[in-house]
């Protein structure tokens, strides 16, 4: 394990998204035979990390920094070098600019991968003539700020679910402790699958040209790749790739 | 890290079977949020493991007991004390033995979850009316003996296909370049599917009251829990129901 590069995921945010994320990476590497897989480390931690979302709304102290750092260091540690962190909450500046924080006090040498940074990347390189897209994501990703922030440098509009809708369908779809994802995973509730169908085919109607999966349980729910006209993209894929393509770019599927 | 128990998972034998053991470790577990699932640790480092099949066939002399010890070690190393193998070839005894002998020389104190044993308890508790079970498998599972030396004890005996339709129907559905599961994956291919079909049937024709899917890319493939009145037995989602006995039993799923 000294001399190849490793991948390292970030799992346990939730537990599934982290299965969910290394088997993109399997599905996007060409290999023919098990050895010709890329060699990974999966952590799925989730008691050590707090949840995201209440953090990030302040309605909890709780912040998952410290818990994501020590994971990181641990997997780099085991040799991994490039590192990928499924969840799109965890990318808001008040998380992940305390966990950078902690590894440059470290000393740490790892490429974190963005997911959202490279979710702006593939927008321009393939869609570059959308204007505006639809996230759906979780309260504490959208009120963060982060997909806003990172596509209107790139003159892209992001378009969000109305308040309401955001709390009552699309953050329960996620959250709801009887139908929510996060409390079934597999298989996935059809209300909580409903729900999100109906918020996407709403920021459709009302001109999202492509859709944001943004959060890594949404695409647990929702295999669509198109609604209407518009394109569904999943940035967990977009992080798999971003992760080959880091470490053994030769080994992407096209 | 310190107090609670972790589960490590050795991956990479293949890629998918590994993930295919974390997911069905989420499935069997309790948990109403991200929080309560258990902590788990996956190693899928696929290129510093020696296909096991030719090694247990003799049409190899490379041996992947090290490197699975090695990282049994490593894993125990980040605080994994309790370790599933999803992979029943490696269980082999040529294998197995040279493992436990390399733990043992280096002080492990690790619980590795024997698989193929723990298939035979649960045959015993749920099955025991069940005199003659079919095996699908790889070459190097079915030559290697493993499933029938520890079934006949206990009573169980042990159907696998003839030798021509285990070579050209079993192996290559699993092994083919072309078609075969390790190289195609997700989806697995509709000739894959229909071949392991095909012999899981002849197996039901022959007097197999159950059929055991011992090879942890079958199930990739396989999802029915039936084949006429034989149940499908997936002695993967048993290693993760003992994985999760092992370290949570509270927290199993009835």
């Amino acid at each position: 394990m000294k001399t190849e590069l490793v991948i390292g995921v970030v799992g346990g945010m939730g537990p599934y998204a982290g299965i969910d994320l290394v088997r993109k990476i399997l599905d996007e590497t060409q290999a023919g035979s098990d050895q010709e897989h890329l060699p990974l480390i999966l952590f799925s931690l989730p008691s050590k990390v707090p949840d995201r979302t209440p953090f990030v709304l302040g309605a909890s102290v709780d912040n998952p920094a410290p818990a994501l750092a020590e994971i990181i260091l641990q997997l780099e540690r085991n040799g991994a070098s490039v590192i990928g962190m499924p969840c799109n909450t965890a990318h808001a500046p008040i998380i992940l600019d305390a966990v950078r924080s902690i590894l440059r006090e470290k000393a740490s040498g790892v490429r974190l991968i963005h997911m959202i940074q490279e979710t702006g990347v593939f927008l321009q390189r393939h869609y570059p003539e959308v204007r505006t897209v639809g996230l759906l994501a979780t309260t504490g990703t959208v009120r963060s700020g982060i997909y806003q922030e990172s596509l209107s440098a790139l003159g892209i509009r992001v378009l969000v679910p109305p308040d309401a809708e955001q709390e009552e369908v699309v953050h329960r779809a996620i959250y709801d402790p009887q139908y929510g994802i996060k409390a079934r995973s597999s298989p996935v509730t059809e209300q909580a699958r409903q729900f999100l169908l109906d918020a996407l085919h709403h920021l459709v109607e009302r001109g999202a040209e492509a859709i944001l999966l943004g959060c890594t349980e949404i695409p647990l729910a929702i295999h669509e790749t198109r609604i209407g006209q518009s394109a569904v993209i999943d940035p967990s894929r977009i992080l798999a790739r971003a992760l080959i393509e880091a470490t053994y770019p030769e080994r992407l599927k096209s």
